[in-house]
């Protein structure tokens, strides 16, 4: 890091995760120390504090926010906020608007997370609901999956936005200058697919993305596309499913090659990038990085960097812009 | 193989695939060589007695049956059928029917296989079309999934067929004894998923599958169910993005171990056993086995030796049967 870039603040929900707070304190530190940023722990105050007692902290830019309670998985997000205000996810989301914080970094309930930044931050006009993208794959590290589990019935009007917001996210933070939009199908040619598909390739068409046709699932691989869409279903399922297969993949290879063998942490960080960090939410007025549940310390701090790094490239502003631009050109087509 | 195994006859399509005739022919060859199966290769006479030539037959149960002109990828099926009622996967469709072939095998296009299928055999009483099932993915080797690819946009009924036909193939096939079937979701709670899994659920509740809830993909890989059921869109997904994930893992393993590694080839074939030898249609009156176009001659052979090894087993009976029966219990349901 150097002087001329600001030291960013970027709060973490210490209370989200499956080991909480433990890990995300630690990543806290983590990241205070390795990248020199600022970092509000959200957490219960007694519970955050015994954990930071067990680092040496001096001189970190580390400061503890009190908050009450945590909206775990398996709550309805938007009763769960309302009966929880003060729950350590909304206070973090809270910082964000009050402008005390440039993002927030959670481990906790996706759902939870979500509900809180429609309701604290607004959606974007022309959304009815965020979309989560990104990167999961390291066999494919530039390409851009959008939705990877938000929206799971979607109609091909969204696929359009969630292209959009994906190629906002791959030119201003992956640096794809002129990002290629395609839509995952079962074949290539435009007829292929289910009537979602089919429907939105004619809206892909018309739309000013640079749209290369359909994706095939192995062409995920093959650089077709720089931003694939697909409904929040399907998406989420690839998510799942690559992270089992970076499990198994794993086990098989510390059988075949032993614990030891530098293949395997490569492979499992190229079969499963989603532990490594998380992705931000889409369409949301804020800033926030939402990881896996089992994200060990390291991940966090991770995390909490790319927080800095999305909140240095200004993505949400060009996003919201973009979003807008995209949907006037859509309109002015369908007046004409 | 033993004097008490009935041989079976399998009809090869010799005109299917990327590389035919000549490795359909090769690998009739060493199917009727190494499993002692009798091999009717369907083609083009000529084009096929040339590529035969190139072998040393002698005394191996193989015999051309000609047939004129071939059903591509891209064509539309049913009309190329009509058009071409000779084509070769239509004779070796017909060679089944008459009772001249126990199965027949094809690397050629799907949907030609599928409609020539149809069309000539007819379906199981109840469906409306045939789905494609097995298991594409080494490292869940007893894990069924259906549909991969045949039927995109599903009713919740057709879910529960695809996991009742799944599972009289997990019985009847690879052996397991009392099937757990599951629906492919994106959480483990029965609200998870999109409206089809949620209405789905519902289905399979009152169904007499031994019904073990939502899988969500990660799942795949821990035995949570023998039978996963999912639109063919979801599966076509998966299926291509797996085989796509294979050959991206073969690539990055050849440079970091060096080409001969024997981790690679076992590593090759645990991400994509799709490429392996393909699996039958569920759902017609006859035993079809479709294989992917890229297959080699060894693919082939292990295909026809699988056509005849489904052939023993009755399954198509047995699926039938399975079928009628399922669909009893459930309009039972319905009229009380």
């Amino acid at each position: 890091m150097t002087s001329n870039q600001p030291r960013h603040t970027i709060a973490l929900d210490a209370m989200g995760g499956d080991v909480a707070p433990s890990e995300p304190v630690k990543g806290a530190v983590l990241a205070a120390r390795e990248y020199g940023l600022r970092v509000l722990l959200v957490g219960d105050a007694d519970a955050v504090h015994t954990e930071l007692a067990k680092y040496d902290t001096t001189g970190l830019p580390l400061e503890v926010v009190p908050s009450e309670g945590v909206i775990v998985e398996g709550e309805h997000p938007v009763l769960a906020f309302r009966q929880k205000p003060s729950a350590s996810v909304a206070v973090a989301a809270g910082l964000v608007k009050d402008g005390k914080a440039d993002a927030f970094v959670t481990m906790g309930s996706t759902g939870a997370a979500m509900a809180v930044c429609v309701l604290t931050w607004g959606l974007f006009p022309g959304l009815n609901r965020p979309a989560l993208g990104g990167n999961f794959i390291g066999l494919a590290p530039k390409t851009t999956i959008v939705d990877l589990g938000s929206q799971v019935d979607v109609k091909p009007a969204q696929l359009l936005n969630f292209a959009t917001l994906g190629c906002s996210f791959a030119q201003h933070y992956l640096g794809v200058k002129e990002p290629r939009a395609g839509l995952l199908s079962v074949g290539s040619e435009a007829g292929k697919g289910n009537k979602q598909v089919q429907e939105a390739y004619a809206l892909f068409e018309k739309s000013s993305l640079r749209f290369v046709g359909n994706v095939e699932a192995h062409e995920i691989f093959t650089d077709k596309a720089d931003v694939i869409a697909c409904d929040g279903f399907v998406g989420n399922v690839l998510l799942k499913y690559t992270e089992g297969l970076g499990l198994a993949l794993e086990a098989y290879l510390t059988e075949a090659l032993g614990p030891d063998s530098p293949v395997i942490e490569g492979l499992s960080g190229l079969a499963s990038a989603a532990e490594q960090g998380g992705g931000p939410l889409f369409g949301v007025n804020g800033l926030v990085i939402i990881g896996h549940g089992r994200s060990k310390a390291e991940n966090i701090a991770h995390s909490i960097f790319t927080a800095s790094d999305i909140a240095a490239a200004g993505l949400i502003d060009a996003m919201r812009n973009d979003l807008s631009s995209a949907l006037e050109t859509v309109s002015a087509q369908v007046e004409n």
